[in-house]
């Protein structure tokens, strides 16, 4: 008696059962580029706050590419036009959106590879992949890209209702525990119709939508802006900022291969070269080397990632304005004076949070009325919440050491 | 205008808030021994089946002191004496019950460390800690080895019905989405009592305990048991075995630091120099380790890691009786062909699976009648499953490599 | 400005959004005789035990639905061959499956109308809707009655896995809060296939299955067969029975008009005008008159009414062996006395309960396995708790009036 | 072998288990005036609309008390000092808040009795439970009344975070299936805390009450305000309405024993008399005697019982501008001439509907800073939505008869 069974069906406890569409799919997922995203946390260093958010890149792009298979039923039910041919484009667009993030990818994105974000590296992923693949990612890359004559099928990657973001805000609600945030990409995605070759949302949907961008502000407000993981990026961007210096200066400094190149790699390298080391880096190199990087013997690299094992963070605060940058000079010398070195910039750091809850002119969302005429959302005689989310929210972080405070 | 916040509620997707109860356990979660737990899977491998079992033991630990947290004051408002230091103990011991697992803990506890299991292991550290608070975790100690007066107390850290399965049952189930094996750890909560120093149950409760017991059977075979994460597991033991192999026999294997250690460590060192070294090891190492192994010259170290990295793992199945001595040489020498080796034992592996659903001579479940006297659970008129739980199920694991199959 | 809109979709908190998916079945959805269901609630007097089961028939039967839309969504994906006629047919058949129920139906339905129960009421009422709707209701009855071609339907609509179990055990459990009977449809529905043109289970679905059978033992002994509810039944049925005799001797007993048609339809009138006055009733009828009882002359009669509407119900038990007939006649004689009555049989019931797991004899569950074979799933070498499900459990429940507590 | 039981413990799909604390609640709960709130539904007509909203007031009564004791709980955590009278009194306050509630009171409650709303009702109800129960009920109704010294414990029976309200929305949220009301009751009572007597919300809270308050925004607009269930309320008065005209002209109308004192009840009877009367009503009586107003010889009070039955409704819409008296009396003459009748007012309705979100003149929510400092929410630098609340927004109802469309 015996049992065999090939893996086309995964349990995710945000959707239920994800299934794998095709063949194409099936081997985009099984490859290293791709597998890789196992090891790669969606969420970087939330979890220094919200211990359940490790969910990874991996698990956020199958759940990308679930919504989307519900997008296009609920379209074609609707009458709206998707061949085969370009259901697998989209599929394929959504499954690879988020191939070009690295580890903490927010966080180390500017400081490995300078100059280049993850949308231009994903770009550049997928065109490498659809050589293995001999082009069958061609409609793919024409729809991510923006270049495919069906604008609506872009938009479903990539705008105010992408699958990327109802996927992310789901299941980053979910993993942290934040209910706040918690939304309804079913009940969304059953409102979606396309007008004129846009994405639009049916008028009975105005609610959900409404619902939706408050989740979205309160995610912001309690997760991707807590001013915890913030002190925590700051930590991490000034811990691999030194570890440049020091090996670029001549010293040693642990690091896994891939990683070592990067601190390194000072004049800039081909970007083959840069890209063939870049897939090979996820978390556990950052902190496979932080945790070695605690016994270094330069000050400020080993407190830095203390700091970051141990989760001894930096004192951080919220202001709704800006702390001047005497203040700021004063709290570095501080620090300097505290741990006996010279310069205390990497222990203080001030950013501007600027959140618009609902980005009209960038990305305006249409409500679609009983007799087809479009409206933008914030003006539809329906609407209870949109035209108070137009304005932007400003306010500031600031990060310090405080030395009164034995870490 | 400033806002300053000193965490002591932790979010949790499966309970709601944990709150931190009092200052030494908040000292506790802060120590590095206990912060390293964020950095080790609850579950190891079990995410290459289950993309979401990312969930760490450091959430697992906070989960379960939370449950017993609910389960002394049912028991308190069903007046059992628990004094406050009891409390705290009892909470110390559940938090740290498991502070002894190190990265991959069943597959790998007896590779680092030969001979030595994690409960040991936790009681070392825990003694450590105390040391480190003054002795202030004489008690939890006491309870957690079954020394304290109240037996109860203990059976509540471990038992059939403790809050480390509790926990563990309903998050594992939470995070993989394995729906058949969720439970309701208020519901089981509620209908604990203690009698003549016996953790029982309220007759009330007993259908809310027999499905506790089927949940568990589901999750043994479904997760714990799959035999998908059961072939990882082989493979990363066997990788590990090559590489003390090599690094023993003066070959040059990439690790960090700690994991260099547990390489090499031929001859017994000092148990507190294993422990000193075992602290620092966390999930970080063996990943960054596994993938510089891909490229190692050994064709079997870096076959065994390419697997893993890249998932492409063995063929696995599962039969009710074992396949013999002679079928396993045979795919063992298969799989040396194929690879060119001498030895393919490397990648065939058998091994036996058995399931007691409920063991009631180890462990007795009793049920409280409304006229206080108690009954193990099968033989209780009201019970409708139990007494089918009683039955061992037997199965047998085989993995090895398919030489048709192109990896 | 002004918004139109025609009801298409139905919020269900149970399954989401349930769409209606044409004119035909709106049409029979805003019949009366299907509008009723709304005043008819789904598990009669359950509601005396868990408060929340107020939910009607007519939820039920929209759920089913529901459920069929998306068995045969997952079975033609499967290639499955249904037609758009026998997706209709089948989708009228579940949603009348339950049509013929009246007020408290397990309850009254012999002591209404005699000799009929609503499995045949049900069958009379679709074909009078089909006399109305033209024939459009011809392969619903076929399949409703098992004659149909396909039988696969017919399972769709009565069967260990029909549509309607999944979802009353589903919506029962939700609505009671009896978290024990809690099943997952959609899991269920992924794992039927046909084959042989039998419904079938793919064997990756097993423990979904018996996950799903054990989920049912606990609604039976939690819920259906609860002692509680089964005492408000045999007060009802006895005022029932009550309200009968007195009206039948000449007795003035109020009545809504329907229902006073059935307390004096004594000798048999013709089927067709019992069915007219049949689909009159609802609950509240039999509410409205209770409360009316409450004040009647006659002890019996009032005080069985009272009991119900104060719910000051009688004592209930439940045990393993019946109780004598000599005891249960000495419980008349004390409850005649205590009310001044001459016969105390009103007060006083005892009957057996017997519950079948799984009736593998009945209608068998097959597996499919891997290599299309089918094995009745207790003897798939799988399974884990089927083979133990077999067996009948047995067991008794006792009322009476407890005599020494003041009702 | 025999089991007794004695209900303490309902299981609620809301909220889990909820327990009855004390025996005087027990015996308030089982009071006829309580337990005829089991056949009152907590939303009226709600269930046309959304069928699963069939919650009794019974259900909502026992969870507000549920989440009282919740919030007792938390505050004497915080150590706000409540003894235990007070909180036995507060229990019962919020117990028997809505008691005064009738069948679909808030349609009916000036139509049956004039000029006497549910609160006064209530309050006559309480005094008549307290006079039964010897005086033990003094404090509840000191704090229902606002005359108890702690105004806290009023507001936690009545203010915008009262428990009545956090059980309310979520309930309905729950039953009705409308997601985007969902709160967590859990998480606002965690942030309640007590300040100089007022009840207040720790500053961490405050994203949770934003997000609360938007809730209830959408439950305003997809429940309450409804159009399809407020036009079925516009049926309901005018049948009412009708029938007491009918009724009062010495016409006969079927009508229960308690439902027909209203009906004829024109001159006004002693208060003492009308409660009584009171008391013996709910939703049975309604519906009962609709169902047989459907037959009676006014084509006016057959109609429009006929409408609500078969859920055949009038045509409803919204407005952002009221719709003038020329168009309603020219609907009003369509609806008359249709109907053959004299006077089609019976047939058109509309009214206004005003909803402030956040009415912060009328009862303001304040936030504690970490320096206990209070704020008015909409002023605190943290909230990101509250001050966008404040604005009423107002739009019309409108219902009338489409002579176009066969009903």
């Amino acid at each position: 008696m015996e049992y065999v069974n090939k893996l086309k069906v995964f349990n995710d406890p945000v959707h239920g059962f994800i299934s794998i569409p095709n063949e194409l799919i099936f081997d985009i997922i099984q490859h290293p580029i791709f597998q890789r995203l196992r090891r790669i946390c969606q969420t970087g260093l939330t979890e220094m706050v919200y211990p359940g958010a490790k969910h990874s890149r991996f698990h956020h792009a199958l759940g990308a590419m679930f919504l989307m298979q519900k997008a296009i039923e609920e379209l074609r039910a609707k009458n709206v036009e998707i061949t085969d041919e370009e259901k697998n484009g989209v599929l394929c667009a959504i499954l690879l959106h988020d191939i070009g993030h690295g580890p903490f990818s927010h966080t180390l994105e500017n400081t490995l590879i300078e100059d280049l974000y993850h949308e231009k590296i994903s770009l550049f992923l997928m065109e490498k992949l659809n050589a293995e693949f001999s082009g069958e990612l061609d409609l793919a890359i024409q729809i991510f890209k923006g270049e495919y004559k069906k604008q609506f099928l872009t938009q479903l990657v990539s705008s105010q209702l992408d699958m990327d973001r109802l996927d992310y805000l789901k299941r980053d609600s979910f993993f942290t525990g934040v209910v706040e945030g918690n939304i309804n990409p079913d009940r969304i995605i059953s409102t979606l119709n396309v007008k004129d070759d846009l994405l639009v949302v049916d008028s009975k949907g105005i609610y959900s939508i409404e619902k939706y961008l408050t989740a979205r502000m309160f995610m912001y407000w309690q997760v991707y802006n807590h001013r915890t993981s913030y002190t925590a990026e700051v930590l991490l961007t000034q811990a691999f900022r030194r570890a440049k210096e020091i090996s670029r200066n001549g010293g040693k400094v642990f690091a896994t291969d891939a990683l070592g190149y990067f601190l390194q790699n000072d004049t800039k390298d081909s970007l083959k070269n840069q890209l063939d080391q870049f897939i090979k880096l996820d978390d556990s190199d950052v902190w496979a080397s932080l945790k070695e990087w605690q016994y270094h013997e330069d000050v400020i690299l080993s407190f830095l990632s203390r700091c970051l094992i141990n989760r001894k963070l930096l004192v951080s605060k919220i202001f709704t304005e800006a702390v001047s940058d005497e203040e700021l000079k004063k709290l570095e010398i501080e620090a300097a004076g505290y741990l006996g070195i010279e310069n205390g910039d990497y222990f203080v750091h001030q950013s501007p949070i600027r959140v618009i809850p609902y980005d009209k002119t960038k990305s305006p969302i249409f409500i679609m009325n009983k007799d087809q005429s479009l409206q933008e959302i914030s003006v539809s005689p329906l609407q209870i919440l949109s035209e108070h989310l137009l304005n932007p929210i400003e306010k500031y972080h600031l990060c310090y050491l405080d030395v009164k405070k034995k870490i």
